[in-house]
This record gives structure tokens, C-alpha cells and sequence, in this order.
């Protein structure tokens, strides 16, 4: 009966002989690291008032939400959320979920019928992926960023109801999705369009509504965005907007929604206090936008292979995964941390450090961490 | 291309003649409304050592984990929750995931090989089934609580590897499963085990460690043991435990960790306390023990049909789903809130009441609620 712990054994050993195991390392609080590996891209989860009103509600209402929000209620601060994520991202309306993944497995199904055609583009996060594999519905993967490939697999399947997957700004490279010719040619051919906008809400668009605001496409109809509630905003959640029939269609029959704890009241009001600051906060994506300009110059200075700085996130290629790792290590080492992406967490195969921006890092520490890696290149 | 919608509020017309509409209800902060509908069992989430440990650990690290615990790191509270799991439960070892749902998708698939039979109960939760259909793995349903299905299902697929899919205490009519019999039938097979113990960790077993320790199988080599951490444990979130090695291919291979932000600091600071206060807590299981027995009693002695009360769920039977909705709303009128479970929320097509019992609220309130619930009974 511990076969089966011996199989597990020996596949930990062959992704140990590939440079690809994954080992979680301590980090303390208030520790003096640097980092360009999270996501708090616009510095709030620190932010006293988030903190504060995440204080308040803990006060209020207990930690958790002690049960679904359909069968518990709804807190003023879960409608309040809903509410001004919605007038953000200028939808009719907005779900929370207790997660960004299980916003986005939500989403997928919600928009799939039974002979639905799913056009998932080749560089989705693992949420899409999952939420296409367990819609059940057919699923053709484009290549990345290619409207061209999404109109050859809609023509495909003519009459059939189809939705295209895609992200606004992709987690691993960072790069821009075409978003407004991703939708032109769904409408043309009467699909829809879902836009996962983890990494670009509060980041790219007017006053941070993300990337579907930025391609001018916020509120259209034939649109659905999901975003996670964790990254710029701060905290932890996530959502999905569109419009008001669909969210009621979410509240009835979305099972990731329906048989979940909520997420805790504590949690969505600092999240509340989060998007003011984000809405507010287009000194700080000025910030951003400059240090994520500076990085490329810098590293690209330096030789290194880097991505565009199109948002918050940047990619530096690696010569492989373990000296992807032996990188990041070396940077640790010296009080930076970064992401150390490789396969399979990759699109491509290829390993890179990821680096994220963060407007809340103090200036002189960046400036720090750019050197850092530089001379910790391979 | 606003057909979608159409055809969605059609499909919403359709539910609402079938009595099938679900509706977000508003629940104010402090409310005097008495909750037999949420799952904090032992009254914790609002215990003030609960909330104190959260409110520290939000001033330590903010509001949000910022990023996965493979790239933004491992907080000493997260370490500290999953030892404490662990070491409660019995097992080598434990790991937190963001929420209960994702906790069961990632640990149904990482027990999936290719050719692995899925053997579920058919009252399983939503999300285990979710995890078996994500997990793409052929799924043989068998009826409740039916060793002798099980075994006819695995001696059906010999040489296969297997795992025997079941909840402990059952979310619905809170009954429960019969471990040791499923435990002795998967071993004779060879099979595994995966428990979800999410309504009974706290409140069954020794020390409320859970169905699977109540049943003898605390260690088993061949159990997994997962449960949410928003019941009686007051918070959010999940863990999956079992053999260390286990645990390892979880970190190193399960997309619901690897690619989801971290449950936040503050939370799993909450819960740590929680966990401290319940694994101490006979007296209040000894008072929902109490409690249960004295609902079933009441409510049979009012003529209704109750489910025996083996845990801290009891379920009403109510003549169909808008009989089922118009009593709780009657209760909920009178300052009570119960569960209200009709299609396709329960797995054999009844509609009900779910009473969940709480070792939190006062005893005169508890009383008060049992009178609403027959008085407000059709």
C-alpha cells in the first residue's frame, strides 16, 4: 500500500534530475528582503488604510464569513465591493469570489453551453486552462497573441456558440494580449470575449480599470472580465463582471461561487479600501510605468534578454532551469527576491526570472535590486 | 450578440416557475439575527483570541500573501498552521490552500495517475466532484455510504490503481460515512482513501480532530485527509494531509497551489488561534453534541422528519423547494436563520432545511430558534 508513495518518490526524483523541484522558503515578517516577486504592484497591501479597514471589519464581523454567501448572507462590505468593482470597471455588475482561480473556473463554465466551442489562447494561466477542462466543452488552443489563429478556429465551427479565453496582460512575460482585434473578430463571428485582468486591474487603463477599460471595451455586452483581488488590490478574492444577467446566472448555478465559503468580510473590506487607493492612484502607475521602463534599460544594458515592459511585469530569459534557479538563489542571497519561472509553469519551455514591479518598494532599494541581478547574471 | 443574454434569462424564467431561484439576502454586521445556517460550529470566528492573533498578524504583513508560497515565500504562520494541522490530524504532514474547493481539486488530481478509478459517493460535495472531473480520470459514482458498492466497483477494475472518494460527515443531511468499513474495503483493494472532513474536523473525534481520527485511520498510509479551515475553525481556506511525500508532490505538482495567491497571513494567523482553542474545546462539542440531540428531539416530537444527528448538521425535510423556501423565509422573518437546500443543491432531489448547530450561540436564543423553526413549519 506505499506504493504509491514510492512512485511519487521517484517522480520527485526525476524532476529533481531535470532542475525543476520547487521548494517553498521561509519569509518573516518585516524581513528587509526586496521584492520584485509579488504582486502588491501598487505597495497596498501594506497601506495603513487598507489595513485599518480590514481592521474595522475583523472587528464587525469575526474572521471568516462562516459559510456561503447564499446561505449566510451577504455583508454591506461584499455589496459594497461588488458594487464599486463594477462602477471601476464600468460593467453592469460584479461577483466576488474567494478566489482569482475559482472566479475564473466559475466564469468559464457560466459561459459554456453544450456544444460550446472554447478558444483558449496558448499562454493562459492554469485557472483558464482548468476552467475550460472542467466546462467539458471542446477547446481548441491558439497561438499566443494571434487574432488570426482565433478567427480561423471560429470560422472552423460555424453556428456553434464560441467563447475566446484570453488574459489582458500575461502573468509570465507580461506582454499585452490584442485585445480590441480579439474582439472584433469575435463579434464578427458572434463569440464572446472573456478577458482575465489579474495582472493589468489597477495597473494599465483609465484610473487602473485594467486592460479590457485600457482596449476600450469595458461594459460591452458580448464581454466578461475576471480579475483577482489579490494583486494590486492587495488582498485576496477575486472577480467577475459583466453584465447584470450574467452575474445573476453566476449567483444561481455557479458551483465555485455556490458552494464556497465566502471570502472573509475582513479581507473584501480591505479590499474596498485597496481600490480607492488603486482608482486614485495614477501617481503610482506613473512610478510604475518608469521603473518598469528603467528595468528593461538596465538589464538590456547589461546583455540580458528581457520582455517588453508593457505593464508590471517583466521577463528576463534564463539559460535553463537551473541556472534560472542558481539566479534567483544568488539574488536571495543578497536580499532580492524574484520570481524564478520554469517549465512546466512556463508557456514556452523556457525558463526566466520573472520580475514584478512594485511601486511600494522604496526607490533606492530598486535601484539596489537592479544591480543585484545584474550581478548575479549567469 | 446579446442573444447570450436572452438565452440566460430565459434559463432564469425557468428556474423561477420551478421554485429554484436563488437570492443573495443582505446580513448586517452584529445583526440579532440567530444562525443556524453557518458552519461556525464551536464559535469561534469571533472569538476574540481569533480575532486578536488575525489583527496582529495583519499589522505584521499586510492585508494580502502577494503572491504563491513557491514565489513570494512561506510565512512562519503558514509553517506554523500546517504543523499544528498536522500534528492535530496525525498525519506526517499538511499543506494550506487558499479555500476548501481548491484544496479538494488539487488533492483528487494529484491522486489521479492515468489509468486511476475514481470511486465517489454520490453525496459527495461539489467540490470533489469538481476534482474528479478536472482530474479527467474515469469516475464511477456509487450510492451512499455503500461499502459494498465500493468493493464492487474496485473488484470491477482489477490491477488498476484506485481511490475511493468520500466526505465524512456529509454536508447535507450531516450523516455519516462509514470509514472503517471504506477504509478496510479500498486497503483489501489496494486502493486509497481521500476524506473530507471539512464538517466534522472540530467536532467529532478525539480532540475534534475529525471523522478520520474518530474512525481509527489518524496516519494511515494510504488516507488523505482533506477539510476547509472555515467551519469551526472560524476563517477561510483548506488543507490537504496526509504522508509527507505526499504533501511534497502537492507542492511541487498541484496547479490550485502552485498557481494561487496564498491564503492571507492574517487569516491563517486566525485560524492557527482558532485551531488552538478548538482542539481544547470538549465542553463546547460536548454542548453541540447536546444541542443536536435536543433539535432532533423537538423537531420529531412536532411531527418533522429529521436526519439523525451525528455531527452538527441536521436536516429538515421540507414537501418541495418553494414550501422549502417560504419556511425559511418565514424564519428569517422571526430573527432566525436556517439553510434552505433544494435542487440541484441536494443529491437526491429533496428539498429541506439545514440546521447547523453552533456551540456559539447563547442557549436561550438556541431555544428560541427551535420554537421559530415549528412554528414557521408548513
Amino acid at each position: 500500500m506505499a506504493d504509491w508513495l514510492a512512485a511519487l518518490h521517484r517522480r520527485a526524483e526525476l524532476r529533481a534530475k531535470a532542475g525543476l523541484t520547487r521548494r517553498l522558503r521561509p519569509r518573516a515578517a518585516g524581513d528587509a528582503v526586496i521584492d520584485l516577486a509579488g504582486n502588491d504592484y501598487l505597495g497596498l497591501a501594506t497601506h495603513p488604510e487598507v489595513t485599518a479597514a480590514a481592521g474595522r471589519a475583523l472587528a464587525a464581523y469575526g474572521l471568516g464569513a462562516t459559510g456561503s454567501r447564499l446561505v449566510r448572507g451577504s455583508t454591506d462590505v461584499h455589496y459594497g465591493l461588488e458594487a464599486a468593482l463594477a462602477d471601476w470597471l464600468g460593467t453592469d455588475g460584479s461577483l466576488v469570489f474567494s478566489s482569482g482561480y475559482l472566479a475564473n473556473l466559475g466564469a468559464v463554465r457560466a459561459l459554456t453551453q453544450p456544444r460550446t466551442l472554447l478558444v483558449s489562447d496558448a499562454h493562459n494561466h492554469a485557472s483558464l486552462i482548468d476552467g475550460c477542462r472542467i466546462s467539458g466543452a471542446e477547446t481548441v488552443v491558439t497561438p499566443h497573441a494571434d487574432p488570426a489563429a482565433v478567427a480561423a478556429a471560429l470560422s472552423a465551427a460555424p453556428g456553434r456558440p464560441a467563447v475566446v479565453v484570453t488574459e489582458s496582460v500575461f502573468s509570465v512575460d507580461g506582454d499585452l494580449a490584442p485585445l480590441a482585434e480579439l474582439h472584433a473578430v469575435a463579434r464578427r463571428h458572434g463569440a464572446l470575449l472573456l478577458v482575465d485582468d489579474a495582472h493589468a486591474l489597477g495597473v494599465t487603463g483609465p484610473a487602473g480599470a485594467g486592460g479590457v477599460a485600457a482596449a476600450g471595451l469595458a461594459g460591452e455586452p458580448d464581454v466578461v472580465v475576471t480579475a483577482t483581488l489579490s494583486k494590486a488590490l492587495g488582498g485576496a478574492g477575486g472577480v467577475v463582471a459583466g453584465p447584470a444577467e450574467f452575474v445573476r446566472h453566476l449567483v444561481e448555478t455557479g458551483r465555485t461561487f455556490i458552494f464556497d465559503t465566502a471570502l472573509p468580510p475582513a479581507v473584501a473590506a480591505g479590499v474596498r479600501a485597496a481600490l480607492d487607493l488603486a482608482r486614485a492612484g495614477d501617481h503610482l502607475r506613473a512610478e510604475l510605468a518608469e521603473r518598469a521602463t528603467e528595468t528593461v534599460r538596465r538589464l538590456r544594458a547589461a546583455g540580458l534578454t528581457v520582455s517588453a515592459p508593457d505593464a508590471a511585469v517583466v521577463s528576463v530569459t534564463a539559460p535553463g532551469p537551473e541556472a534560472a534557479t542558481a539566479w534567483a538563489a544568488g539574488c536571495a542571497d543578497r536580499g532580492v527576491a524574484v520570481g524564478c519561472f520554469r517549465p512546466p509553469s512556463t508557456p514556452d519551455s523556457r525558463s526566466r526570472l520573472r520580475l514584478t514591479i512594485s511601486a511600494g518598494v522604496p526607490r533606492a532599494d530598486f535601484e539596489r535590486a537592479l544591480d543585484v541581478i545584474v550581478e548575479c547574471a549567469p
